[in-house]
């Protein structure tokens, strides 16, 4: 997508395969700045700490990682363990330790020699997958916004996204923000309604500004608004992204999804999540029980970052001294309250038997 | 109750009858600062830009400011066009109504020569029954709590509470959290999650810090969490305030109340909303319809104040430049999805029969 004007992706190899280049989205809204990654250890802190961020972006991220680790060592145990390390940064995206699983599965059974060669290439090919999967996906999504749009002739479709799953979650194009940005293509007048996503308010910063580089109309507003403007027939569609999908549908994705997914439940609003397939985790069940909710610093409650009238960037305490703040970064939001599924091989109901369909 | 050690109201007079002085609320967490308040044009400004607020607050501030006027001007037309600019300053809260409607009723009737004095005893008045129907509430929630607590035995009972509708938001005691105060002086142990409440973040900034002050445990999270604290158990009662209901006990509240009551009801956890009954509206029974909800400005999203390393308090922006905010300040919580309303004469069902009753 466009940045500053420029189409880009959010991750690329350096030209000699000795680094990876990611946009890092900690200075965004204020600054594109982009980071380059010599090794092993700076892909897992961009991961850690979050410069790099979305599941699919995370798995792309990761896939480099290798390729990086195995310029400087790619016998069996080094690529294990640094592909255990990385799965280790962020718990609860599945596609982290799927991208992991298909590049060990892809290098071990080759002779060392040939990892490094083979690494990168299959780096790539995670990347340029990634791309086109979310493409499927905004054709998909596309269908259904047509369908909503005919319904309501005369006005723009208003669509609500939690946190961000768009280009930056992804290395292009996004998950939930692909069926947008092919409407954009296709000129159906839409605007999007974007939740900050307290705490490290990732559609305040990333999802408004990528919609602003693309020209798309939105509107930011707290989460907490999201009720009341379905309550006023403000809201047409919701779509998220999310980070891991159990077998029977539940859907894991940033805090407070859930909490959409019940108003629009309650409002008669269609509430649908974008999924890669590779999102998908079929050795889970009931993802409330089994998936793993990364509990996050709680200084990314007491603390929150944004541009003084200085123009410097800084971070401000909001929070009294002494009070304590907890931080859970996921949630689940149940099978029974998804509409559906937008996938790169068409929309799927959130149910058990349509999931192991699709994934053979 | 206690601020730096020391007992005191939010609001009370000077001595001399010449001002009003309040806790200017703009500047908590980080500063106790209290502002004198010398005529009608302050009291407005001070309810409009929300140095106080909380519904019962509203209405005493309103009261004492009809007080200042009567000091330099008290006849009818006077004292109507004082009520009247008041009743304006923030529409949703129907105490400011109430109060301003209470003390017209008193003061009209009276010579003008009596108005002055009678002006202060009644602004003083509405204050005291403030504090009196806290305690009420407090009392009556109390039972409540014990109730939940002995069916829970072996841990401190879980409240969890959306904005600040504490002893800041009245002139002593609050409404949600006069039960949590008596909880704690009966020796009941209990803890809060508190709401940071965005865009204003009341939550983050008052109720953490006037738990703080009274030593009651309490965790400060997003809005976002409170649905997967609830999914867990974690969350045993839901107690919010409110600022208006209506005849048929529809809920209004600050904006996200909804979505709390939308997950307690999902997850079998009692929502209760803490009602004087000055707050009750019998004039309007389709809460969602027509209880007016106030739009506050975009900057209230787009900008966040907190206190920087060097200790300044100052303004960061969170949005892009160029990306616009919406700000609606309050929601409705249908009826059908509030366990009860805990008044001062006693716990209601939220159904119109029950509240024409206790309103005669």
């Amino acid at each position: 997508m466009r940045a500053d004007g420029i189409q880009r992706r959010t991750i690329w190899p350096a030209p000699g395969s000795d680094a990876v280049f990611v946009i890092d989205q900690r200075a965004l809204p204020h600054r594109l700045r982009v980071e380059r990654l010599d090794d092993l250890t700076a892909v897992e802190r961009a991961i850690h700490n979050m410069w790099v961020r979305g599941a699919p972006l995370i798995g792309a991220t990761a896939a480099y990682g290798l390729a990086l680790q195995s310029n400087v060592g790619a016998s069996d145990a080094a690529l294990r363990d640094a592909g255990a390390w990385l799965r280790a940064s962020r718990p609860t995206a599945v596609n982290l330790a799927w991208a992991v699983e298909r590049m060990l599965r892809g290098l071990l059974p080759l002779p060392e020699s040939e990892r490094c060669e083979a690494a990168w290439r299959l780096a790539a090919a995670i990347a340029d997958d990634d791309v086109a999967t979310n493409q499927a996906i905004g054709l998909h999504g596309l269908v259904l916004l047509r369908d909503l749009a005919a319904r309501r002739p005369g006005r723009p479709l208003n669509v609500l996204t939690h946190c961000n799953a768009g280009w930056l979650a992804t290395v292009d194009w996004g998950t939930a923000l692909a069926p947008v940005y092919q409407a954009q293509a296709a000129g159906l007048p839409l605007h999007v309604w974007v939740d900050e996503t307290r705490p490290r308010n990732q559609g305040a910063s990333l999802t408004a500004w990528e919609l602003g580089q693309q020209g798309v109309p939105h509107t930011v507003i707290a989460d907490n608004a999201g009720g009341h403007l379905m309550q006023r027939g403000q809201v047409d569609i919701v779509i998220v992204g999310c980070d891991r999908v159990s077998a029977r549908g539940d859907v894991c994705n940033k805090i407070g999804t859930y909490l959409k997914a019940l108003a629009a439940r309650d409002n008669g609003v269609p509430f649908y999540a974008a999924m890669p397939i590779s999102t998908l985790d079929l050795t889970l069940h009931d993802g409330l029980a089994e998936i793993p909710i990364e509990e996050r610093s709680a200084r990314e409650v007491t603390h929150l970052s944004g541009r003084a009238a200085s123009g410097e960037v800084l971070e401000v305490q909001v929070t009294p001294d002494g009070s304590a703040a907890a931080n859970p970064a996921f949630d689940v939001t149940p099978a029974r309250l998804v509409s559906g599924l937008i996938t790169e091989r068409g929309v799927l109901s959130a149910n058990e038997a349509a999931l192991r369909e699709i994934a053979r």
